[in-house]
C-alpha cells in the first residue's frame, strides 16, 4: 500500500457526473519489444484466500489414490499479495476525509489497484483519492490496437469488472457503470470488446436499452448458454442473469458456466494479431464467504478451476499469453478447523444437488420446511439437531442462510472469523512470458503496476 | 500427504524401549556434487500461518513511511506447504489403527516430515507408521562429517527439533528424547553438535543428570544468557528454563532471545568445512496462538524474524548456505478482520511491557486484580466494560488467558476460529544454492524430501 500523505482532500461534486469520458489522456504508444506478452489473462477469485483454495482442493481429492491431487494453480504459485489499501472515510464529495491505513479492503479498491497500478479509496472505481480519472490496463490496451474483455459471473458491471472499465466514485453506480462500458469511446467504439457475465437489468432499463444499443453497434448479444455457444464475432455482449448469475452448483442449462464464457472469450479476442486483455473473475466465491458458506464457496471454487483448466490450456497453445492469478481480498476468515477439532472434512459437501443459497431462495419462496428442503439437496442424513436448528430459522433471509451454513460448518468443521473482508494476504499465482517479474510478497497496486509495465512498456 | 494403502497395522511394544539405538541404518555416503549446498538451516514458525505473518507486518510496519514495509522474509515466499498428515486413531500400540485422510496434523507429525521425507502417525516423532525408525536429515549430515544444531524456544526436547534428533512413540516422552540426545552414539559421541533452548528439567532429572554428562563429553555448557555469549567451543548444551523459555517480552537479561541463540550456533557450526545442518524453531508462536493471543503471536514473531535477520545475514556472508523457512502447520485459524469490521489495529499492541501469559502467571501467582495488572503492561487505557471482563475472570489460567485475549482481539479487531491447529497450506520461503527445487505447493513430506536431496545427494 503507498502511503498518501495527504490525510485531508476534497473532492468536486462534479465527479458524479462521468457518463462520457473521453481517452484524451493517452498518449501515443510504441511497439511492445518482443519479450513482452502478447495476451494477458488476468484472473480474480474475489474473495479466494488461503482457506478458500484449500477447501477446494481437499474437496476435489481423490480418495482412491495415494496422494492429494494438485490443483491446476498449485504448481504456478509464486508469492501472495498484500491486498492493503487506502481506506479513507468521507462523508460525501465535499467533506474532509480521513486516513486509516490499517483498513482493510474491498473489490472496488482492490480492483482499481490491479487495473491501474494505484490505490484508491474503498468503493471507488478507477477514480483516484484526489478525483481524478486513472486510466487502466484494459483502456491502455485496446489504445494500443489489443482487443479486450471482461467475464465475469457477478453482474458484469459489478465492483471487479468495473474498475477495468469504467471510472466512477462509487461502485453502486451499477447503471452509470453500464452507460460507461456503451459510451466511452475509442476511435468511434466501445472500448471493451467482450463483455460475459450477469447484470442484464443493468443494461435494459427503463431510461436505456443498452443491449440494443450495444446491438446497433456491431456487438452479437448472448442470453442464455446455447446462444454464448453459437456466438462467432469479434464483439460479444452475453448477459445470462438479471443481476448475478446463479451459483454454479444451481444453473440450469440456459445460464453458461465461466468455463464456458471464458471459453467463448478466448476464441474470439484470440484472433486479433496484436493480442489482447481479459479480466476472468469468480466473483461469488465472495459472496458465499459473505454467508459463512462453505458449500457456495466449494460450488464458486469449482467454477472458477474449471475456467482456469480453460485459460491454461489455451496459455500452453498460445506461448505469448501471460496468466496471472489472484484474488482482490480475503473474505470471511475461513479456515479449515474449528472449536479445537483436528480435522477437515469435505465429505457432506460431496453429492449435494444445490449450494445454500437457492435452499434459502426456495424456502423464502414457498411454504417448505428449511430443513426437508435441505434434506432432500444433500447426500447425507440430517440429525435431529439439526432438523431442530433448521427449523427454528425464520423464513428470513438471514436466519435461513445462518441455519443452513451452521449445518455444514459444523459437518465440515469450517471456521469462519467474520462476514466481511479480511487483510490476510492472498495467494498469487503465474506463468507466462514476464511471469518471472511476479513473486514474493506484492502489494496489490504493485502487482497492477508489474502487469501494466510487462504486458505494455513504453 | 502420501496415502499409506495399509488402513490396519500393529506395532511391537518393544519400540517403547529406544533408549540406545544404533546408527546402523546408515550406508556410506559420497561427496556431495558442488552445486549442493554445504549448509542447511531450516527454520520453522510452529503454528505460524498467513494471519501470523500479516498481522506482525503490521505490527512491525513504520507509520511515518509511505509503504509498510516488507519483512525480510517478503522477497523470499516461493510458495506453500500443505501440511496434511496421515492422522490415525490408533488406541495404544498393539490395537488397530484407523485412518482418517482429512485429520489436520501436529507438530510431531509435521516435523517427522520434514526430517525423514516421509509421513506418520500424530504424536509419533521420525518413527514410521508400521513402527520402524526413520533416519532424519540431521543424522544423515552428521553421518557425512558434517555438524549439527537444534535451537528452539520451546524446551529442546519439544516436538519439533526432538523429529530430528530422536525417535518415539510419542512426543510426550521428553525424558526419554534427552537421554536420545546423548545416547544416540555416531564414532562414540552424540550426533547433535549444538543444542539450544529451553528444558533443563528434562535434562537435569533425579534418575539421571544429563548436563553432567554432557559435560564429561566435552560439551560447553550454558544456563544463561552470558555464558551463552561466551561459548567458544564446538560442542554446546544451553538451557534457558526448566521447561519452554519465556516468550520473548517477558525474558529478562539472563534469557538470551532465539537471534542470540543462532547467532552463538552459527558461529560454531559455521567452524566445519564439510558444512552443518541447523533447525531453528520460533517455537511458541504456536502455543500463543492456542491460546487466541495476539499479542503473544506478535511477541514470538518478532523474536523468531530477529532470528531469520541473523540467519539471512550468515548466508549472505556463507553463500554455500541454503535456508528454509516454514512452518509445521497453522495455528488458531488466526485473521486480521472479525465480526464484520473492515479493519485491523496493531496500535494497542505497541508499548506492552509483558505478553498476556506473564500477565496471567502474575495474576495466578498473587492477589492482584486482572485489570489492575493488565493496566499497568499496556499504554491504553482500559475502558470500564474492559475492567468488568477481566476481572470477572475466575483466578484460573484458562478463564484469565481468555479475558486478557478478548480485550486484545476486540481491540486488533483479531479473529480466531480455533484453539487447535487448522488445514490451511502455510507459507514457504528459500534462498541459497538449491533453492530454485522449493516452489508452488508442496506438502511437507515432500519438503523433507527434496531438502535431503539437495542437501545430501547419493
Amino acid at each position: 500500500m503507498t502511503r498518501k500523505r495527504i490525510k485531508n482532500f476534497s473532492l468536486p461534486a462534479s465527479l458524479f457526473v462521468l457518463g462520457v469520458l473521453l481517452f484524451s489522456n493517452f498518449t501515443n504508444a510504441q511497439a511492445a519489444p518482443s519479450e513482452a506478452p502478447r495476451n494477458v489473462i488476468f484472473m480474480v477469485g474475489d474473495g479466494m484466500g488461503f482457506g478458500q483454495v484449500k477447501a477446494y482442493r481437499m474437496y476435489a481429492d481423490d480418495p482412491a489414490t495415494d496422494i492429494i491431487e494438485p490443483l491446476p494453480v498449485d504448481g504456478l504459485m509464486v508469492g501472495t499479495v498484500a491486498t492493503d489499501s487506502i481506506r479513507i472515510n468521507c462523508k460525501g464529495l465535499e467533506a474532509k476525509c480521513t486516513r486509516d491505513p490499517y483498513g482493510v479492503t474491498d473489490s472496488a479498491s482492490s480492483a482499481t489497484a490491479y487495473a491501474t497500478g494505484a490505490d484508491t479509496v474503498v468503493g471507488r472505481l478507477s477514480i483516484s483519492t484526489s478525483g481524478e480519472i486513472m486510466p487502466t490496463i484494459l483502456e491502455q490496451a485496446a489504445r494500443r490496437g489489443k482487443s479486450t474483455g471482461l467475464v465475469a459471473t457477478s453482474q458484469i458491471t459489478h465492483a471487479t469488472p468495473a474498475a477495468f472499465g469504467a471510472h466512477v466514485i462509487s461502485r453502486n453506480q451499477q447503471n452509470d457503470i453500464a452507460d460507461q462500458y456503451f459510451d466511452r469511446k475509442l476511435d468511434g467504439k466501445p472500448v471493451i470488446d467482450v463483455m460475459l457475465g450477469g447484470g442484464l437489468q443493468y443494461m435494459q432499463r427503463e431510461d436505456r436499452d443498452l443491449v440494443s444499443e450495444f446491438r446497433s453497434a456491431g456487438y452479437e448479444v448472448a442470453l442464455d448458454s446455447s446462444e454464448l455457444l453459437a456466438m462467432k464475432g469479434d464483439k460479444l455482449l452475453g448477459l445470462f442473469s438479471p443481476k448475478g448469475m446463479p451459483r454454479a452448483w444451481d444453473r440450469d442449462d440456459k445460464v453458461p458456466d465461466l468455463a464456458d464464457m471464458s471459453r467463448v472469450a478466448l476464441d474470439s479476442l484470440g484472433r486479433n494479431p496484436k493480442g489482447f486483455f481479459l479480466l476472468v473473475e469468480g466473483s461469488q466465491i465472495d459472496w458465499a464467504a459473505h454467508n459463512g458458506s462453505v458449500a457456495g464457496v466449494v460450488s464458486e471454487m469449482e467454477d472458477f478451476i474449471a475456467a482456469i483448466r480453460v485459460v491454461l490450456d489455451f496459455a500452453r497453445k498460445n506461448d505469448d499469453t501471460l496468466v496471472i492469478i489472484t484474488a482482490d481480498h480475503e473474505t470471511g476468515g475461513m479456515s479449515l478447523g474449528r472449536d479445537g477439532t483436528y480435522a477437515w472434512n469435505p465429505r457432506p459437501l460431496h453429492g449435494m444437488k444445490a449450494t445454500p443459497r437457492a435452499m434459502t431462495l426456495r424456502y423464502l419462496a414457498g411454504e417448505e420446511s428449511l430443513a426437508d428442503i435441505v434434506a432432500e439437496n444433500v447426500a447425507f442424513k440430517l440429525t435431529v439437531s439439526e432438523i431442530e436448528l433448521l427449523n427454528a430459522a425464520a423464513r428470513e433471509e438471514d436466519p435461513a442462510d445462518e441455519a443452513i451454513a451452521a449445518v455444514f460448518n459444523q459437518r465440515t468443521h469450517t471456521g469462519w472469523t467474520s462476514d466481511g473482508h479480511t487483510g490476510v494476504d492472498v495467494p498469487l499465482y503465474a506463468t507466462g512470458p514476464g511471469s518471472a517479474r511476479f513473486h514474493g510478497v506484492m502489494q496489490n497496486e504493485d502487482l497492477g503496476r508489474v502487469m501494466w509495465e510487462v504486458f505494455l512498456p513504453e
